[in-house]
């Protein structure tokens, strides 16, 4: 749990014990869904994860599908404090794909991030799993905000010929996902940002900034 | 299992009656992977959804880890043999893309084949996963089989400019499996040979045989 106490976001020290109780916990289910899945984790080995007790876990999440919501919110939290960091969150579409960029990186020094998206978002294809919902309103969400970023290139002309602007979010997020498993596979041959540049110099007519 | 009788390729009734019951328990383990993940999945459920005792699973399968490298093997079989028949094995890159969309098409029409791929490529990730080296080595084939493709494209002069070919087969691989996430996800949004077809024509400058 070394991260807890240096990782800018995680609960400072002088929160009340709870509190930081409760960021452990989160951390250690984060780290333990990416691993092995949500499914086949289990309350007690996170409870010893964390040197708390069943009970202990109980208190803080009655239910693994409410810890399961807690990472989730976490994850999303993480990442946008990078993505807002970034600016990308404008209708600029050269600076929504630059903060993209900026936050694949981001992500290729995170494994755990990475494995825990690439593993429950799998895992939560089948119909009665628990964060199925998340999933399917999260890709939603995200191509409709990297669409309006496609289309803002398209208005400015800043897209290349052939390129078919109405599928390109769903096809970059598809792309990106995809990358991850590769990366988390064989980290030495793939590297997400080198990746991810070539391919939006590909359908972009500009250098991003 | 009333695939196992009807779907071409499956063990047909006048095998011996141990192949037949290998092939059924292969063919529910493929399912159990793809919906629950490998990790999750037990043999005695797996063994209950066959209609064998622990004991019969086991005389087919001693280890779980044996189970799976037969699903996997079943898989990559089905793949091979749908990717053959399109003759796609070619160093003619217009033919083996011809091929990889009917392959995916083919694949939209067996969500079974490819939650068990989605759930398995990401589970496997994990450093200890049994099957982590099987799709480190698959991936690598997989790439370098595309890129050959990709290569024959190049020298013939029919990729687009600003396409990078160096790394396209890494990026059309990841592309696919991302799309296949999404698709899970949401079957009514998302048409997978469509979208493989159009990213193709951002990329390939000519028509797909």
């Amino acid at each position: 749990m070394a991260r807890e106490t240096t990782r800018p976001g995680a609960a400072p020290r002088n929160y009340p014990k709870g509190e930081r109780r409760r960021a452990q916990i989160i951390e250690a289910a984060l780290a333990a869904f990416g691993q092995v899945g949500y499914r086949n984790a289990s309350m007690v080995q996170l409870a010893a994860a964390c040197g708390v007790s069943r009970a202990g876990l109980l208190h803080h999440f009655p239910t693994k599908e409410s810890l399961l919501a807690a990472v989730l919110e976490e994850r999303d939290r993480q990442d946008g404090e990078h993505f807002l960091e970034s600016g990308a969150l404008s209708q600029d579409g050269l600076a929504y794909f630059a903060g993209m960029l900026r936050l694949v990186a981001h992500n290729q020094a995170n494994p755990l991030i990475v494995s825990l998206f690439a593993v429950l978002s799998s895992e939560a294809t089948a119909t009665d799993h628990p964060a199925r919902p998340y999933f399917v309103e999260r890709y939603a969400r995200t191509r409709a905000e990297m669409q309006s970023a496609v289309d803002d290139l398209a208005r400015r002309g800043l897209l290349r010929p052939h390129v078919d602007a109405s599928r390109l979010a769903a096809d970059l997020v598809a792309f990106i996902d995809g990358l991850q498993v590769q990366w988390l596979l064989s980290p030495d041959l793939i590297d997400m940002p080198d990746h991810l540049r070539t391919v939006l110099r590909s359908f972009i007519d500009a250098e991003l900034p």
